[in-house]
């Protein structure tokens, strides 16, 4: 069976120690495994990226750039085979895979604008004569650990602008699906980026651990659950390491009187259930205002669910795959049985889906939940899965109140027509990513990305202009020349004229 | 003959009137036939743009980016047809012209960027309540005439911006060289750009005034010499466009005692000569600090000036090529006869030059004339030709007067290692463009291109953060939500709970 | 009688010319005479202003800030002075006047962040070794020209932002209320403003003139009508001065069936007759969506209009004062009985109002004007008084299309409660200041003002960032430092060590 | 003797716990006690600044900033008291406590220009009839925790930014000097701001561990020595807070040979000894280029050195005072010992200087050592006292090396008049603030201040643009409304027309 090595110095290796099989969701069965570095491969990764930063840093943003411009290129090239080694090893849909990598290609467009985005800001005259000026420095080798729910959305948010403000990068995606990104770094050379600036690392704790530690290692981007999200701020900033941390989520939708029901309603549905619900993003929580309004949001949902097509990746028909691992699949089932256990209603039951053809498939179906209160264990738990839950407030004040008391913080969504309720709502609600009318509310490439409370660690959001502030130092220089001896003493008088 | 047409509405079309020659300056025969517009062709142009405005206008800008970012890729993979369109037509080096596209292509990479350089500013709560936000929208047809001296970059200063912004365009290209804009056209059509957003209308004074009396037309974008400019910013101006006009210009060096002489010959030789002296950045006075530098800069130069190759644009080891007319042949000649007859001492004589085997081509040599003076007429105009003018300033004061005097305040530079003689020079110089060591100082794409004083007419200079604001108005919208109809009347109480 | 001389080079001064009345519209008489400044006292201000702007220009912007801090402590502990000035000369209410001081001293605010606003963009590495940045640098002298209706707001949407900015400037105030610009004037100097930075001149075409064709005036802000507004800016570009010409404008309001209607009446009570009604954004045209709307919001406004008070300045409770002059009040009552004559309804008639004690007052009533049609002359025209006229529409499209296609488009508002309509009509209206139920949508200082369409002439907004971008030149300086020379040469080597 | 208790919810306050004495310096003897303020009052500070965040938070910025204006009048007319009470407290003279105001004063004119700072960025479009913009919220509650060097400026560097973004905050200044703070709290009061928004708690560690853990405090700022920084950071992180903490510094400046030594030995003078050597930015470490260089420095610095005048902080004509302790003044001494005896030079000898009538005082002289190594201890550790120490190095590349490989890189500087070498030192140096002829290159408060290495803990550096970022969290608002229900609804069809 294949073995997925490693990316170090523009060269994909091997080391000799240990592997773990990667699975096809769909199917249930490994197709291919993948190494996982030892500390000493990490190292040897981390050496090459520092020795490639010196000459890196010292190349024009606006060539830089240009690498990224060629990469937008080939990523959309090869956006077929990046999208199969997705599917193949998340279990994605190909459409699903598609929009994933366009919103990733979007990064990648963004850093695109690097010299726009680098300029500092000058100040004439700061006192008489003097000039002051701020630089946007790299930081040197910075690290990415990436989750396996977007195996090429998420390095995209952070290597293109990485690369772009001068710093060389070692990436360590998810051993679930580590293809993408070495399909990624090949292009990255093919593009035109010098050996060692970019590299990928596969493994697990190990490699983590050597990345959060090695001094020489400045940063750390993250993105995963919230118990490790937080190990991993807390650890790279004990080592000196600037460190943003993104974690787990529970977002909410409030469901207003005046909202269009039937927009609702489609929103909802892939919100909910798209990509299985393995999304940071995912909208998990309906919070009905008013009987009346659940009970036909419920009926609605309930008659549109019938509908949903669930399969293996290839099938461009379906709506969505299965979860990613079997131990997952059971975790999701026991979050559904939890609910049923704690009073909450199981209007459409996912949990005894068999796809024909691919009975060993780790399959949930969509699930939709009634009657789910604050109180319940699968309300206060990122469920992860294809499984929307209904709580029924009797007013927003009430709505408002449960996500603003949710330890959560990530993203949200009203719906309504009316300017006032979106406007305090949006204002009022203590969550970093809000929709109006928009149950996946992720900011565009040139906006960041991030949430509040519990769902990010960290002074800075992802990508977007606070990616370009995570990436680089700033350094300000204050500059006043001493005298004017060379104007001065340039005088050279002629007797005669004058 | 080939007759060059004109691209309408997606479309490379004639109008059945006036053509006029187009010469290949190197052999000194007409080489195809342009079409001259008539009025009602003009107004055709315009009515397509106007037409496809409304559309393109909704298109959001990260889809009109998108269609820059695959025009930037087609024009690198036809650059050698661009760049021979331009040899032949104009007659500057392969090399060169080559240059020229890069330049221009970097416009096209700035433009990339729109999604960033559209954003407007957000205030929350101006007052209890009320937020308040600038949006900048496109104008709606804006036009552009640009000169032969860059016939693909010049044009690439203008639209790519322009088009992003959600404006639709007419360009209306120097008679003398209009190929380069019509293999433009057809790419971007190729590029995706729907049909009548770019069109390119061949003509002369009647297609300008056309132009610029059509009140459909919301701007107009200029780059030619200072009469015309001035015509243009007041005619467009008066018929209530936005207008800014470039023209004409006369940049200086003044080379201090402590300037790395070496360098400065270098690169004041490519600044002066390069393109033929036909660049409104060609720096065609040096202003010398003592005659101790003048004396040791004209011997080196001399020296220098005897490797220069001249002739036709298929030779890359030539270094300039041919005038563009056999008028402006007989008019540079003629400024350097006038500063002789003025008492100026010609060091170098570009006069006779005859290059074997293109008899017929408009060429001048390379020219250096030492010994210039403020009051000679050849000094006050712009040569636009390969020669430069020696002035001989006793201090740095008086080289900085005789700049600070001149009617055109383009580009100039400085030649010294010290500190404070640069921040001296940069902080009072009345230049639009300053180098420091650096002869030909035009701003990259990410800033904006702009002389002062009579070399521009109009308060935003060209392309970059200047370009986007020219090509955008301001919209102010404030807005408060009157009162909480909605989200009050949403309280369904039910007696039991809460 | 006292004679309102000029303030040049920091001393208030006559000159033996021309004088004329100032009146008291309250009474209709004549409270003082005001010079008219002949073309050599104009010029002698410009002196003054170009004298001091070496010095000034050199002040780091911190400390030319600091006069403004100083500026608004003195306005503020001054208020009452410059709004009884205000209130005699001009006629507006006593609580009008502070109202419009205080969106004055917004913009001393706004002027006091200079060191922030006039940040260049500073560029490292824009090719190897080489750094670009640009520097926003003073024009020289500057000219105001502004109008009566805002004799104190006006002017400071212009000077502090110019001074700050490094200019000098000449304040050419309206003759029929001068006293708050004279009043300032000498705030300025003793908040520590240098003599000669800021001097005001009385006058009426004579001094417009020569401001305007003075080679030493470098820009020109004028706000009055458009016929005026268009000769400045045709004037000034003709003499390459910088300008921007702010005109007239007619401001309509539609309000939507689901609209606030008592938050429509009493908002537009204000908007509408407010400074009777002399105000360039004051919100003219009410245009309604459906019989049903007309019905019921002439009706509220019929019953709410008995209410206004109407008389001097001194009485805090008067809601408005009278016209500017005998000859506008006469204009606006012909305005009226045109609109009778033209077929309109005069729901409340303003024509015929006597103030007990003030009979020779310009007074107008507030006026109601139901079933105005686009074909009246009194729509087209720009009223400038209190008189408040109902369209109405059948759709939303129809409003729409009504606004857009009049002659002006500065500030327009819609009453809406839907998110919806809101962003459809902000979005798709041609007007440059944009309500959502907010019929003054004037931008708050830190933003900037201007129309669209013959509401304004130029590119750049009046205030706030626009401001800055107007009042200053951009200047882009690219460096390079040649050789190493100095550190180089700097190693002493000591052959023992090392 | 009085006792200095804490600033909570609008009111000066003790609580019955421990307290300490606070001496003058100069005099050697206690001048007052400082209450140690228990868990509790902490507790009832934050508790304080919570219940006011809410109504402060909904104040418009415009409002907020005003506050600022007004606390910027009273702390120019209360600078006398405040300079008393800094100098009485730390021993600084007058005027170096009038510099230290003033740099305060300016990060509060910063803040007046909230408004301004805290726009978020609109963006129009980013899908079809999708909107998307950014807002920038207070995060609640935040605290300062500040040294004794600077008792008024660090708070100034901190609050007044916070206070204007939205935030309440609880400061907790030094224990050696709290007076200021005290009088700021008061100042604030009377310029209107509402009470509880901002509070003063003296104390010490129970205090500041109260507030790194206390869940109610959302940031923290610090500003200390490196360990205490260290400690802050991870802490305040491990607890969920946003924190930035600012520790020692080590601050070099080369002096090439081109330097203009008089002007290098005049400026190293203040900016080695004023303040007694106690600032995190004072010039500890010269590195001379070559030995003739340090020879010249050497002999001048003696000579200048000799004219320095130490006493207590009434008398202007002194040059420095005392330091903060006996503790610290021993420490000092004990660093220069250590010097002596590791081998390098003691050339001017500070140790055993006696200040008549201040027998008692914590003293040091200035101090200069030649001869220093990189491996000496007192040249590893930061000394915080009049201690100036020069290196020799033999080349610009050794002097930058010694500066890159040391701990700290908070200030740095050169001293030269070469283009290049300021432009290749202010690239490559590992050193967050440079000068460029600038031995204390602070940044200007529209910049921000923020060492690399172990200077800083935290990606934001502090005050200008960083602290509005540090102060506030980012929330992204995408809006699309979902159909055009009024707007359609809202056509009222009359049959006869149209």
């Amino acid at each position: 069976m294949k073995v997925i090595g490693h990316f170090i110095n523009g060269a994909e290796r091997q080391d000799n120690t240990r592997t773990q099989d990667v699975f096809n969701p769909a199917t249930g069965e490994a197709s291919a495994r993948v190494a996982l570095a030892a500390k000493s491969t990490v190292e040897e990764a981390v050496a090459a990226a520092q020795q490639a930063f010196p000459a890196w840093r010292a190349t024009p943003p606006m060539k830089r750039a240009r690498i990224m411009f060629r990469f937008k290129e080939l990523l959309e090239q090869n956006s077929d085979a990046v999208c199969r080694a997705i599917g193949s090893e998340h279990g994605k849909i190909l459409h699903d895979a598609a929009g994933e990598l366009q919103r990733g290609i979007e990064n990648v467009e963004y850093a695109c604008g690097a010299p726009e985005l680098l300029k500092g800001e000058y100040s004439k005259d700061v006192g008489p004569g003097i000039d002051s000026w701020s630089e946007f420095q790299p930081l040197g080798v910075v690290a990415g650990i990436t989750p396996f729910n977007f195996p090429a959305m998420v390095p995209l948010w952070m290597f293109p602008m990485a690369l772009v403000c001068g710093n060389t990068f070692v990436l360590k995606p998810s051993e679930r699906d580590p293809s993408a990104s070495m399909l990624m770094a090949a292009l990255l050379k093919e593009a035109g980026l010098p050996d060692g600036v970019f590299n990928v690392v596969n493994g697990d704790k190990e490699a983590v651990d050597t990345l959060l530690t090695d001094p020489r290692v400045m940063a750390v981007s993250f993105v995963g659950s919230t118990p490790i999200a937080e190990y991993i701020y807390s650890t790279a900033s004990a080592h000196g390491k600037r460190c943003q941390a993104l974690g787990g989520a529970k977002n909410h939708a409030i469901v207003m009187p005046d909202a269009d029901m039937d927009n609702v309603v489609n929103s909802l549905l892939g919100a909910a259930f798209g990509s299985c619900g393995e999304r940071c993003m995912a909208l998990s929580v309906a919070v009905t205002v008013g009987d009346e309004v659940a009970d036909r949001l419920v009926e609605k949902l309930q008659a549109a669910m019938a509908d949903l097509k669930v399969g293996a990746y290839e099938e461009q028909s379906n709506d969505f795959g299965p979860t990613i691992t079997r131990e997952h699949q059971a975790r999701v089932i026991g979050h559904i049985d939890s609910a049923e256990d704690q009073g909450a209603r199981i209007v459409v039951d996912g949990r005894h889906l068999t796809v024909p053809g691919y009975e060993q498939g780790f399959f949930v179906g969509a699930t939709l939940i009634d009657g789910v209160t604050a109180e319940m264990d699968s309300y206060k738990a990122e469920i992860f899965g294809p499984v929307l839950q209904v709580v029924r407030a009797r007013s927003m004040e009430e709505a408002m109140t449960l996500i603003n008391d949710h330890e959560y913080g990530n993203g949200t969504c009203i719906y309504t027509r009316d300017g006032e309720a979106a406007r305090y709502f949006s204002d009022g609600i203590q969550v970093g990513m809000v929709g109006i009318n928009i149950p996946l509310p992720v900011p565009v490439a040139y906006h960041s990305f991030g949430g509040w409370k519990r769902s990010l660690f960290g002074d800075l959001h992802a990508y977007g202009p606070d990616g370009v502030r995570f990436y680089t130092k700033r350094k300000t220089v204050t500059q006043r020349w001493p005298s004017s001896a060379v104007r001065e003493n340039a005088e050279f008088s002629m007797p005669t004229m004058k």
